[in-house]
C-alpha cells in the first residue's frame, strides 16, 4: 500500500493507500463520518459509514481537531473537492489525540490573540495555502535568474555601516564594537556584481520603524539584483519580466492554492499581461492632482496615492526619474537633468504599493564622494564603496523587491503579516 | 554582432561578437598581446598581432588591470584555453581606466590585506570560481527538496528565546526588550513541519563565539529542513541522498570552475558514490583510540579526530547515537537505551569536520519539559515549542547543514572565509 501526500491523492484513484497527516475537522451525521485531514500539502475528505465498520466509526467520532493520524484506505474520484478525490476510510492510527481543545478555532478570532499562537494559527484556514504561495515565489524569483546565468550570492548581516542613515537601525555590540543589523545587501551586492557580473540574493533585512501599518514588519526578506553593464531602461525591462514571470510561475504552480484562497486568477493574469504603465513622476504628480489628491511636486507618494495609480491603471506602474532630494546618495543623476535621479519604484495594482525600488548606481568616484557629502554621510566607512569606482567602473544598476508586499498581492491578504511564516512587529517578538 | 558571456563563448566559435568585462591580465611579446578578460562567468584570453591593427595595439598595450572595456571581435576554437576558444580582438572601447595600480596581485599576499580588500579581492584568483561553485551549492540544496515537494520556509532571525543557550548569543535593544540573534531556525521549522509537512530554507545564523579557527565564521548560512513523520533512520537516508545530490550537481553545473580549482572531480565522485559510514559513537570512540587518539567515552571529537574518521573511511561518516549528556535538550532518546539520543553528526573526508547535525526530535510534551529541566532551561520562552507536544505531536526529525564547510569541502578551499561572500570573523567586520 503506497504512503502518498494529499496532494499526490489524485493520481492514486481507485488505490488503497496510506496517508500521515492531521485531523483539521470532523462532522458527522450520525450515519456517515466525514473527516478532513491536512497534511501540509492539502486536505482531503475521508468519508466512512456508520454502518460499514462500526468499532472505526466509534472510534474516529472521538477524534478531536489536530489529532494526529496515519488512515488507509481507497482514493475516490470526486468532481465536487477542490482537489478533485475524497478518502474511502477502512482504518485509522492514532499518533497523539491532544487532551485539551486545540485553541485556534475554524471562525474569527481577534489578531492579538492569533499572533500569540502564530506556531498553531499556521495550520489552518488560508495560512497553508498562504505559506505555500509564499514558497513559489520565492522559488520563482530564484528561477528567473538562474535561468538567465546571474550568480545568487549573499550580502552580511552584520555590518558595520549603513545604507540610509542610522535612525531606523538595529545596532549591536560586536565584541566591543557597535554592529548594525543590515537594511539591504544593495551595496555589497554592487561589489559582487563587479566580480561575478549579474548577482541576486533573497535575505532578511531589518528596519527598527516603529510603523504600525499593514505593509510594515521589523524584520523582513529582501529579493534585491545587481547588474554589471546595466543601464536604467535595461533595470526596468528586467523587472517586469521578472514580476511577470513570478506571478505566471505561482499561477502554475499554485492553482489550487489560489483556488481556496477565492482569488481570482484572470484578474491576476490581465494585470501582468500588457506592458507596464511608465511615469514621469512630474506627470504622476499632475495625474495625482487631477484623481483629487493633494500632493505637491517632491512630495513622498503615500498608500492612498499609490492605491490610486494602481486602480486608475489596473496594472503595475513604474514612477520614473524623481528629484534627487527625494532618493538616496548612491542612485545615478539623470545625464539629462541632474535634477533628477534616474530611478523608478513600481506600485502594485490593487492598494497593494510599491514592491520594488530600484536605480542605476552612481559610477564616478566624483560624484559618490559629492553625493555622500551632501546627504551628511561620512566617507571614510564608505571606502570600499568608493574603491568600486576607482577600479574599473562600468554603468551599473540593481534593485530590491518586497516580496511579502508581492505574495500578499497575489493572495489578497491585506496584512504581509500573515504572508511571513514568523512576523516581527515592534510588538512582536514572541513565538 | 551579438552580445554574449565568457561562459557562452564556446557556442559562437567563428562568429563575431561583443564582450563586457574587465582586464584581468595582460601580456605581451612585443608583437602580439594577450589580454585576459574575465566578465564574472569566466576568463577569455583576446589576441592581437601588431601588425594587424598597430593603432589598437598601442591602445591596448596600455590597459591597467581591472580597466572595464567592451570588446569586439572573433570566437576561435582552442583546445588548449579551459574554455575551449579565444577572442581574435577586432576593437576595445575603454568603459573606464583605473587612474592607480590594482591593489591585488597576482601573487600571494597576506590574508589580513586581502580581507580588508575582500571587495576587489573577490574579482580574482579562485575566488571566482568558489563563488560560482557556492551558487551551485546552495542551487543544488534547495532543488533536492523542491523536487521532493518540500516546502521552503523561513525562521525568524530576531528571537526572544535561545536554542543552546545564551553564552553565544549576540544580544540587542528591541524596543526596550531583550532579542537575540538566532543561532538556529530548528525550532520553527519544527512548528512548520507541523503545518506544512517537510519544510527547508537557509538562512543567516549567528554565533558570538570568540572562535579562530578555520571553520569558524560569527555569521553563516545555515542549511536546515525538518520532517514530520520522519524516524532517525529516514532522516540519515535524506541526508545521505542530498549530499550526494549537491557533489553530483555541483560537478555537472561547475565543471570549468573546479577545473580551474585543481579538484581532483574523480576522488569526489568517488567519496559520494557507495553508501556512507556509519558508526555507533562508542565504536567511533574504540576506532579512534586504535588510530592513536586520546578520547574517552563521553569527549567530543575535535578536528583532529574528525579528521582521522574521515581519512579512514574515504567518504563521509554519520557518528550515531552521542550519549544523551553530549546533545541539546530537544534531542529524542533512543527508547531501547535512553542513555543515549536518537542523533547523529555527519564528518565531511579530507578533514572538512561537521557537515551535518541532526537528530529525531522529542515529540512528547512529558519528555520535553523533563529534558528542558535537566538542561536547567526555563520552560516559559519555550511554551510555544511545547504546544507542538501537545496538539498532535508526531514523530519528526531534522537537521542542520553548514553549507560553507561543504562548499569548501567541494573547491578544496582551507579557509572557510574564502568561501563567503562578505564573511564575519571576531575581528572582522569590514568591508
Amino acid at each position: 500500500m503506497p504512503t502518498i501526500t494529499v496532494s499526490e491523492a489524485h493520481r492514486h484513484i481507485g488505490q488503497r493507500v496510506t496517508l500521515k497527516g492531521w485531523l483539521y475537522n470532523r462532522r458527522s451525521s450520525g450515519k456517515i463520518l466525514f473527516l478532513q485531514i491536512r497534511d501540509g500539502s492539502g486536505v482531503i475528505q475521508a468519508v466512512l459509514g456508520a454502518s460499514d465498520n462500526p468499532d472505526l466509526f466509534a472510534k474516529a467520532d472521538q477524534f478531536s481537531r489536530e489529532t494526529s493520524l496515519v488512515v488507509h484506505g481507497v482514493v475516490k474520484e470526486d468532481a465536487r473537492a477542490s482537489i478533485g478525490c475524497e478518502l474511502l476510510l477502512e482504518d485509522a492510527d492514532v499518533i497523539h489525540q491532544p487532551s485539551v481543545d486545540f485553541p485556534i478555532e475554524l471562525k474569527e478570532q481577534t489578531p492579538g490573540f492569533l499572533m500569540d499562537h502564530r506556531h498553531l494559527w499556521m495550520r489552518t484556514g488560508r495560512q497553508v495555502p498562504v505559506l505555500r504561495v509564499r514558497d513559489a515565489a520565492f522559488y520563482a524569483f530564484r528561477q528567473f535568474f538562474h535561468e538567465r546565468g546571474f550568480v545568487a550570492t549573499e550580502a552580511p548581516i552584520l555590518t558595520g555601516t549603513s545604507v540610509e542613515g542610522t535612525t531606523t537601525l538595529f545596532e549591536l555590540d560586536y565584541f566591543g564594537d557597535s554592529a548594525y543589523l543590515s537594511q539591504s545587501g544593495q551595496l555589497y551586492l554592487e561589489a559582487t556584481a563587479m566580480a561575478l557580473g549579474r548577482v541576486y540574493w533573497i535575505g532578511p533585512a531589518f528596519r527598527a520603524e516603529k510603523s504600525k501599518t499593514r505593509k510594515h514588519v521589523t524584520e523582513f526578506w529582501i529579493a534585491e539584483a545587481e547588474m554589471a553593464f546595466y543601464d536604467h531602461a535595461m533595470n526596468l525591462d528586467l523587472q517586469e519580466d521578472l514580476v511577470r514571470y513570478i506571478v505566471t510561475h505561482v499561477i502554475e504552480e499554485r492553482g489550487p492554492e489560489l483556488k481556496e484562497l477565492g482569488q481570482d486568477v484572470e484578474q491576476l493574469q490581465r494585470e501582468v499581461a500588457e506592458p507596464f504603465a511608465r511615469l514621469d513622476y512630474g506627470d504622476a504628480v499632475t495625474l495625482l492632482q487631477e484623481l483629487g489628491h493633494d500632493v505637491s511636486f517632491g512630495d513622498d507618494f503615500g498608500a492612498p496615492q499609490e492605491a490610486s495609480l494602481g486602480d486608475h491603471f489596473g496594472k503595475p506602474v513604474f514612477i520614473e526619474r524623481f528629484p534627487v532630494e527625494m532618493k538616496p546618495f548612491y542612485m545615478k543623476r539623470d545625464p539629462a537633468d541632474p535634477t533628477r535621479v534616474m530611478a523608478a519604484d513600481l506600485i502594485a495594482p490593487e492598494g497593494y504599493g510599491e514592491i520594488i525600488g530600484g536605480s542605476q548606481r552612481v559610477d564616478t568616484e566624483e560624484e559618490l564622494v559629492s553625493q555622500l557629502t551632501e546627504a551628511g554621510l561620512p566617507t571614510e566607512p564608505y571606502q570600499w564603496y568608493i574603491d568600486l569606482r576607482r577600479f574599473g567602473s562600468v554603468p551599473h544598476s540593481g534593485f530590491g523587491m518586497g516580496l511579502a508586499r508581492v505574495i500578499a498581492w497575489i493572495t489578497g491578504v491585506s496584512h504581509i503579516r500573515e504572508v511571513i511564516p514568523f512576523p516581527r512587529q515592534i510588538n512582536r517578538l514572541y513565538p
